[in-house]
């Protein structure tokens, strides 16, 4: 059975662990098993462990054991997807892991990024700048290039984005799904 | 001559070409070949091509060619560092390189998240939450631990923290030296 590794800010929220359970299971009704970060146990042996190290070098293991990544982008205290899940894209993308990823925000980049920060035309450069002059990105992306553009290289299929309401924008799991049936399609065609 | 990967949201300044051609002079100077990304040449060869499709692919191959990454980790728009450079990272890990990562702003994440959103300690689950609910990391770290964490165990050092002037918070190449030298010292060690 493959493994998919369950990347994302859910590992914030209050029910975290309802969360992983409810990707666990929809991974099983897919064929899957899914590895979700929170299972890690963190025992600290010795006082000179940092917990925060310790949870790093257990999420990179279970990061190698999988064989496909499922990565929720929904933005995260900015226009961008939880950096720490960013990081995990990027590190499965290196080790050669098929990636999927959904984000509960349908919006553009651009149309993002002008929900937290000014952003004027400048006309001499012909691009949009926020208020530090750095350049915003305008390919109908939904994120910075890099990472709808990994998805596409290294799984085949563009970002699912689906409008969630916004009081469940971190706990819906309907792209979460859509991305397990691609990641089915994905691996029976390989098969 | 060792090949250094100048991950960065540098490439978002107006004046991006001659940030990069500091941080290659730089790099000449401690014995390093600096790959800045901005240097891909990007010619769309057909319709077909979409721009930033080309800008992924031919930043990829540089991140492949480089023996090691230096990542500008400076807050972007938000607490946490430019999605783009955090994935990169995540790749150049991924791939085995060695990274080094700095950052202009040398508050810790709890104080940054602060600086963005509302947070609140939550008693009951003893951490503290922003306005959605998630929990916000206290471990005295940069970033997301995943970042901070990577830079330890597949660089060796600690990010370095520099307290850029606020209005060279994106040009100031101060804590990016220190990386080079941190680079210099590793490569000649492992030698």
């Amino acid at each position: 059975m493959q493994k998919v590794y369950l990347a994302g800010p859910d590992v914030f929220l209050p029910d975290a662990l309802e969360i992983g359970r409810r990707k666990k299971e929809l991974c099983a009704r897919y064929g899957f098993e899914g590895l979700f970060p929170f299972d890690n146990e963190i025992n600290p042996s010795a006082a000179t462990e940092r917990p925060d190290n310790l949870i790093y070098r257990a999420n990179e293991r279970m990061i190698r054991r999988a064989d496909l990544g499922i990565c929720n982008l929904t933005p995260f205290r900015g226009p961008s997807a939880d950096a720490g899940t960013v990081f995990e894209l990027g590190m499965m993308v290196g080790l050669a892991k098929r990636v999927f990823g959904y984000t509960n925000d349908v919006d553009n980049f651009l149309v993002r990024t002008k929900r937290h920060t000014a952003v004027n035309f400048d006309a001499a450069t012909n691009v949009c700048r926020d208020a530090n002059a750095m350049s915003v990105e305008d390919f109908g992306n939904a994120d910075n290039l890099m990472i709808d553009n990994a998805l596409i290289e290294h799984g085949g299929y563009q970002i699912v984005r689906y409008a969630a309401a916004p009081d469940r924008i971190f706990q819906d799991l309907t792209g979460f799904e859509a991305c397990l049936r691609l990641a089915a399609e994905a691996v029976s065609k390989s098969a």
